[in-house]
């Protein structure tokens, strides 16, 4: 696949992170530079990196799409501007939701609303406005392999999958935790001083919330899951689990609400046990967490009548469900 | 609503079947009577009642609707047959998907699929054939409430939603049970000498698997949750729930199979802890159960890539998600 893996026993962080700022620098001469924080452990790690080496050269935003996690995106600036990173939030939301509407499939959601989206229009409106040719990405090793082997079409692997994106959308990437599988690089974010809420931060897919919601992707599905994540998240944090989930189904299911038939949505649980996202077991959380998760969603999120648990392993279930 | 329960405290079970056998022979003097027999504890009694009331006078019909668990038409037959109880089985499997094709509303599924396909024409046509001008049927005090209560539209109680059975459809009904709960109906059919497979046998919903599929009913969507509720139906008969099922769900989710991506089939179990199905709670089952049963139906079911289990009590959910 022409990269190869620093494993977690090989990494030296400190020589990687010295390396990784050198080269930074040097692939970005004199020119303006532009990154996309998501929040996540390998965006995050990625804007210090670049900060570092670049300073003031760097110019990182944070991307409101309107598929984010309930108030996310003043947590991570935030917490950012501690560290005294200033990242710009940009309202994009109406321009994904347009996108989004009447989309189901969900390969063609990921790529409507991340790649042609979150590059095309909003990324390369960027580079317009501040100059900037290169932009610097999270992409890490298991999104490599997992596109390589075609189970998931990652949004930033351009080379994998043959799009060379000076030509497709203006601009240069640079992967600086390419190399790198989750562990290595939660790794690197504690060595780079990142505070545990982000160096242990749980993945979250790129198309967000997008990729928590089955069918259609309007607001306020993206409200419903959005509530039932709060309440996943809260309950679930304390578990030490790899990563945790509330998805909205399209499927509609009967329930019953003061005595009378309500037709209602369903949203499932899915908590895992992983060390690398290549493979996965549910954890066994205990039986009270699973009822309070289903007695709180479904009276404090309007519309769900019901709440599963997914008890299946990574393979043949994924990760994510979208 | 018409109609007086006889708990299950109040119920004397040998009154209670000589006092039916005898309103069923006066209500039926000497015309010729016919009897669908779903193999569940409620049709079964009342196949029971009546074979004792009016022994060959009785013509029993197992309708084969497609739609059934695996093997269960000859199993119920058999069973009968031990019995003294000639069962006729009638393949209208044809009828009942044609009718099926493209509808996906639950409610349209029941209507179509239940009281249209089976009254009007299977069922009248049998009393055309047979000259009979009597049906038995097994609707109990759940029904009848449910029913009034606008949660479910119960095939079998007409008259709760205002429909004349003899105006409809051309014949005249009787419900030796409907002042029953389920405990009770129990306790009538160990009292007839049923055997334990029919006396404590689960519910199974009128509408049979077509209940268990979210989404059109088809042959081939049959087949895949029919072979998902053996694998329930084997892991969880020692668990003393009140009720398991499988549900195949309509919505699509990716799945991982040899490395490489699979988009595929997600199976919800639900295991009802209950005494009536007015109320229930999900069984606290071994979570090694729960693991066991997501890898059965994902290698023996083929399509199907994930599987969850339901934690919502009912209410706000109900026992069936369709």
């Amino acid at each position: 696949m022409g990269v190869e893996e620093i494993t977690l026993q090989a990494l030296d962080t400190d020589e990687f992170i010295a390396t990784q700022q050198a080269a930074i620098k040097t692939a970005a001469g004199d020119e303006a530079v532009i990154n996309a924080l998501s929040g996540g452990v390998d965006s995050s790690v990625v804007t210090m990196l670049a900060h570092r080496a670049l300073g003031d050269q760097l110019k990182s935003y944070f991307i409101e799409n309107g598929l984010m996690r309930e108030g996310e995106p003043q947590q991570i600036v935030g917490w950012f501007a501690d560290l005294g990173v200033k990242v710009e939030i940009l309202d994009a939301q109406d321009k994904f939701f347009a996108a989004l509407k009447g989309v189901t499939d969900p390969e063609e959601k990921r790529e409507l609303g991340i790649t042609q989206v979150f590059y095309k229009d909003v990324f390369a409106k960027l580079v317009q406005e501040t100059g900037a040719k290169i932009l610097l990405q999270g992409t890490n090793y298991t999104d490599v392999e997992e596109t390589a082997a075609g189970v998931k079409r990652q949004h930033n692997v351009f080379e994998q999958i043959g799009i060379d994106p000076e030509e497709a959308f203006g601009y240069k990437v640079i992967e600086p935790i390419i190399q790198l599988r989750k562990p290595a690089v939660r790794a690197v974010a504690r060595a780079l001083g990142l505070p545990s809420e982000i160096s242990e931060r749980p993945p979250f897919p790129g198309p967000a919330l997008c990729a928590r919601v089955i069918g259609e992707v309007t607001r306020e599905r993206i409200a419903t899951v959005r509530k039932a994540t709060v309440i996943v998240e809260e309950e679930l944090k304390d578990t030490g689990a790899f990563q945790y989930l509330a998805i909205l189904h399209d499927d509609m299911v009967t329930g019953l609400r003061n005595g009378e038939r309500d037709f209602g949505h369903q949203i499932e649980v899915r908590c895992w046990e992983s060390t690398d996202a290549v493979a996965g077991e549910p954890t066994e959380l205990p039986f009270a967490t699973l009822r309070k998760l289903a007695d709180r969603i479904t009276t404090e999120v309007p519309g769900v009548v019901s709440v599963t648990y997914n008890v299946t392993s990574k393979p043949p279930s994924c990760i994510e469900a979208v």
